[in-house]
């Protein structure tokens, strides 16, 4: 099976991932930071380094700023809801995921806050200076996602988070593609507030994801619950991360994004941004030379965090994967990926797009079977 | 090791719950209900045969209302802020977890809901006629704990549930204690909402549990996102389970949970009841009969999930909890147990309780053995 779904969730992932997960799960997976006994205090102390390393990658010097969550999703609600009250304005662009686009639609219908959204070019980049022109008396939070899930195009986020600082605004980036790729760092970028999954590009599984909060903003939590400090108070704790983790956490899941961040420092991030360019640049032209293939992304290495987006004319793009998957056994996303302002912008909202997402486990070979793979559907199929 | 902190996260797992989840993250793991593609399928199909056999071991009739999410805490908030509007009000007792009193106090701060909470015995048994004495007009919704966290009293919910209905409120039943040892049926029980968490008596790995919700109860998601249904749209889709399960779900973790489930079900719940009863009888008539102890919890098998808590005279909890575990490699927790109010009912706000905690996998020896340390404790601290 060739897999380049890897905007979805990655796989594989590295087998440290795997072994550690799994020796976590027989061996010493209690409670992090409830218990006082060994196999708890060995959990707790795995949980802090996952907190470290993973704050290392992004320029966070104090990791407990950094709260763990289910999925990026949760992240992104988590800072949103966090921050806004009713009346504020809140700025975003057009190639958001549904986790921010849907979250602002629902607190702009229940809680009357005002949404801007910048929109862009036919490939979703934004121009900086609509944002500051999108600024009013009342803005109060900046939203950009890093690169967009739809056509892998990257986002001027240092640009925006200049512009953000500069009016004091708080900088909230959606780094669910990109992270474990792009070199991130929040102090950079001027980010107040960084969320991200932990099973695409950072290579940990499932049912993990952080939002990374700057010292000093003030936001509430979404949930509240046990966190095992002042146990003694009917009320949440006001300090990070416990304010922001009631509840158990996920500590195999968490161990094993250690293990996926461990991965990529140890092959490098720019290496693997490297390849992962190299694979897109041999996808995307090799579809390019394909009769009737239209394609949505920009190739180069600075514009594209690893994402081939295309449709065949004329052929539906779930009907593409679907033969993709059926008679090649090649793993792709089709339709409409969770983002219908993206699809707007790229003029795909009702045929979707095929989309081909690589990792860095993905071979030359894998990219050269897709390509051929997709000149015979377009032989096949006899699309002009 | 001896491992009596099953309360917290039970330990170990049936073999078939590491098993599955490794060979699901080596195998199978996409993106479950995402891509069309023939892993993202099988994971899918996965997570449903998940929530099938799950509601089954409830009485769910329809699977599709029962929504993963990370924790118990989720499910809880979920379910609370999910219905509750300004003005409503809130029974529920004193035996509850922060994750349900953190919650309702927010509430009560930032939105103006009304709180009644009520008081038990010394063990936290509460009649059912107080809880009907306290409804009022404004009454939306009635929370109870199926088993106490602090002393595995089992509560009135059969009786409650029947007010409830009677009286037409919501009920919402906490089974982070007793889910996966108590026969549970959400329909005798007359549950219009039940939260649980996969990781303790479900044999779940962390980072699962969920919530079920009765058709026709009005809710809201406490986050909105992709759900991989009705995409093009920038609203949050209105039907169970995608409404309430944002974001890329934790695959590996809810087949884990799946496993433990099956392995529950293979066992025969009344066999494991019967089993961890036998359990705590002889370590409460053990530690009965131990110089300076104190017992807080009740002893019947229809008064106990599986908890039995205690203290020396005149040595502090964390103390002892502390030698059990240096000295013996018993494991246990000490100290509060997220839930104060249930403390102040028993008495032990102060010092908090030594917690042991069975599951079906401890052994009469581990029994016999942590009785024997107990023993040597108090003879050794020389306790009145």
């Amino acid at each position: 099976m060739i897999y380049l779904d890897n905007a979805a969730t990655s796989y594989p992932k590295p087998d440290k991932v795997y072994d550690e997960m799994d020796r976590c799960l027989r061996e010493y997976c209690a409670n992090p930071g409830r218990g006082g006994h060994e196999m708890s205090i060995i959990s707790g102390k795995a949980v802090m380094e996952a907190r470290e390393i993973i704050s290392r990658l992004f320029g966070i010097d104090n990791p407990l700023q950094l709260c763990f969550t289910k999925n990026a999703t949760e992240a992104l609600n988590l800072g949103i809801k966090g921050v806004l009250k009713p009346g504020d304005h809140v700025i975003t662009t057009c190639m958001e995921h549904n986790s921010v686009i849907r979250a602002l639609k629902a607190l702009e219908k229940d809680m009357g806050i005002e949404v801007t959204i910048i929109r862009g070019n036919e490939y979703g980049e934004i121009d900086p200076q609509d944002v500051a022109k999108g600024i009013k008396g009342n803005s109060k939070l900046i939203i950009c996602t890093l690169s967009s899930n739809v056509n892998g195009i990257i986002m001027p986020v240092k640009e925006i988070g200049y512009l953000s600082r500069e009016k004091e605004l708080i900088f909230l980036i959606d780094a669910s593609q990109g992270a474990g790729t792009l070199e991130l760092d929040v102090k950079d970028m001027n980010a107040d507030m960084l969320a991200f999954p932990g099973h695409k590009g950072l290579m940990g599984p499932q049912g993990t994801g952080a939002l990374y909060v700057r010292e000093g903003i003030e936001i509430k939590p979404l949930m509240q619950g046990g966190t095992g400090s002042n146990s003694e108070s009917a009320f949440q704790p006001d300090f990070m991360p416990d304010m922001m983790e009631s509840g158990t956490l996920n500590t195999p899941g968490i161990i094993g994004l250690k293990c996926g961040v461990e991965f990529i420092n140890s092959m490098g991030l720019e290496n693997i941004r490297i390849y992962k360019h190299m694979l897109v640049e041999r996808l995307h032209s090799g579809i390019a030379s394909i009769k009737g293939a239209r394609l949505y992304n920009k190739r180069g290495i600075d514009e594209n965090s690893g994402i081939v987006a295309m449709n065949f004319n004329g052929l539906e793009s779930t009907r593409v994967s679907q033969i993709l998957d059926r008679e090649y056994d090649i793993a792709t996303r089709a339709g409409l990926h969770c983002a219908p302002l993206a699809h707007q912008t790229l003029g795909t909202l009702k045929e979707g797009v095929v989309r081909f997402s690589v990792s860095c486990f993905n071979s030359i070979d894998d990219i050269d079977n897709a390509v051929n793979a997709l000149r015979e559907i377009s032989g096949k199929y006899a699309i002009d």
